[in-house]
């Protein structure tokens, strides 16, 4: 059991066929079934996210990590706690956040909740912008066992054939561009776009426009950080965990769970 | 037991006392190392990592995701023939390996497959250079439970009070500069660098530059993929997955598993 708990937990999302396992294990598919069955109580019990059996000659057996509202609020009420930490506050009303988004274990769970809200999407890609959303991409990339990208500042690229857009930058209000290889992403792709901060929502207006070039989809957005003001984003839909209400007068950093948790 | 295996596998590394499970699943003592011991045998078996009881009082159980010789062989072996694709060739002898690096499944094992290496030093925290070496940095660093940093390219900085260096770029021989935030690591701290790609050795040496600043130690350079040329490389000790020796006659990617494998 222990050997099957293995392989879904470290592959989440992806489909195992109970033949997979027999092979492996070398038992026979009623205990497989029968282990599967406790794993999957086991997990609804302790709200570790669900064992999902599809019948069929294509089904399988699939682990999808979903957190429940409490633990995510938790986990966000303790990252809010950290972040109130005024040594953090940086030039520009920003704040300094990637030893927490570049810890394994906040960024697992974080990148988890993110991946939660889109469940229902399913998408071919996570996408996000280079640097600091990497990790947070990454692990909601592995919540749904799809490929990450990084897009690029700048035009430069030192990846072969590309396509750059430009965008106006939501906080500086200058232009900027933003460059993806080619072959990134794929005409027809459903796309989940994770990003660390969200001010204006420049970045993702831009990344819209460069999936519009590749032909693809954006279909969700989810952010860590999103600031109070301007409460008007340049996007309409997307989902936050954390918002941001700057300084007060006394000194204090305004972060608290955002409206969807 | 899944439960227990969804909190050691979740958290490489870390240590779990006995009695936090004993708490969380309301079982007894004995129950619980009994369970424990099945699993470490099912682990053993299955070659999927070690699961280690330390005893005594500031003991307890974790988990190390050591995975076999011949697994991480068969894994490099699989990457080696995907690198064969002639179109991955970029102009400047360098490869594309985003794709490959950005999917959660290589990521998770080439960036335990590197850690695995350097098991014995058990580094505080690991270090890397943007943009291509964070994935594979982020999931070293997630095998042993400790931070991910990434070192910004050029002497822009957003987060605060930073260091930077010089360093010589080994390929194109140019002078540049890489940069950290004061903050990001201590004095004192055992560091593990991990890189996506190793030419001259250029940029590892002026990570070695950067960490002698913060008074850190580099304990190992573990890199993805190295090239034959220069065989000299800057630095002495590192390991590495993949030897690239650039493009025969007939335009074949000369790629094969390193000599540490």
């Amino acid at each position: 059991m222990v050997v099957m708990a293995y392989h879904l937990l470290g592959a989440p999302h992806r489909l195992f066929s109970l033949g997979t396992f027999v092979e492996m294990l070398s038992a026979a598919k009623s205990t497989i079934s029968e282990d599967l069955g406790f794993m999957r109580q086991a997990f609804d019990r302790f709200r570790l996210g669900k064992v999902e059996t599809l019948p069929g000659a294509a089904g399988g057996v699939r682990y999808l990590p979903l957190r429940g509202k409490e633990r995510i609020r938790q986990l966000v009420e303790e990252l809010c706690q950290r972040l109130r930490d005024p040594t953090r506050l940086l030039p520009g009303g920003f704040l300094y956040t990637s030893d927490l988004t570049s810890t394994p274990r906040y960024a697992t769970e974080l990148g988890e909740a993110l991946a939660g809200f889109f469940d229902e999407t399913r998408p071919d890609v996570v996408l996000t912008m280079e640097v600091k959303g990497i990790p947070l991409a990454l692990m909601a990339a592995r919540a749904f066992d799809v490929p990450m990208v990084s897009i690029r500042r700048g035009a430069h690229v030192t990846e072969g054939p590309a396509v750059s857009v430009n965008y106006v930058s939501g906080s500086s209000r200058t232009v900027q561009s933003m460059t993806l290889p080619l072959r990134a992403v794929v005409a027809g792709a459903k796309v989940l776009f994770i990003d660390d901060f969200l001010r204006g929502g420049g970045t993702a207006r831009g990344v819209f426009d460069l999936m519009r070039e590749f032909q693809a989809e954006v279909k969700g957005i989810g952010v860590l950080i999103e600031t109070t003001t301007p409460r008007q984003k340049m996007i309409d839909r997307y989902v936050s965990l954390i918002e941001f209400g700057g300084v007060n007068e006394r000194g204090e950093i305004l972060v608290s769970p955002s409206r969807w948790l």
